[in-house]
């Protein structure tokens, strides 16, 4: 895995995260995963250590939970 | 403002959020601070709305809380 995963949900929280992180580490080095539209992702997020909106999944597998948007609970609802 | 500031604490979610963020945005574009060595820099750190550390301020000043390491009470001791 070279690219990071950042994952979110649509909250304000997240889109506004979504933003920074794109500027900051480049477009095409970042995956934007929205589970609330992609729901067949949420098992592998919350595999990988996700536990909360946004977080970004690191290339080494690090997951780094960015302000807090909603729990994993909440994005399935 | 043109780079981010990463503040931290040297608490082990701090230490590993910092390499994860080197990584992905390169050293030459984060300045460090330890805020438990460089106790001056705590009042421009709140200033900008850090409320925990590791904390990223972005270049356009948005503040992303990252994991979560000790609270910016705990750092003022």
């Amino acid at each position: 895995m070279s690219k990071s995963i950042f994952y979110h949900a649509g909250c304000p929280v997240c889109v506004s995260a979504e933003q920074d992180i794109v500027n900051l580490i480049g477009s095409s080095e970042v995956d934007i995963i929205h589970l609330g539209e992609d729901r067949s992702q949420i098992e592998a997020a919350e595999k990988a250590g996700v536990q909360s909106v946004p977080a970004l999944l690191t290339p080494n597998g690090n997951v780094l939970h960015i302000n807090y948007g909603a729990s994993m609970a909440d994005v399935k609802g």
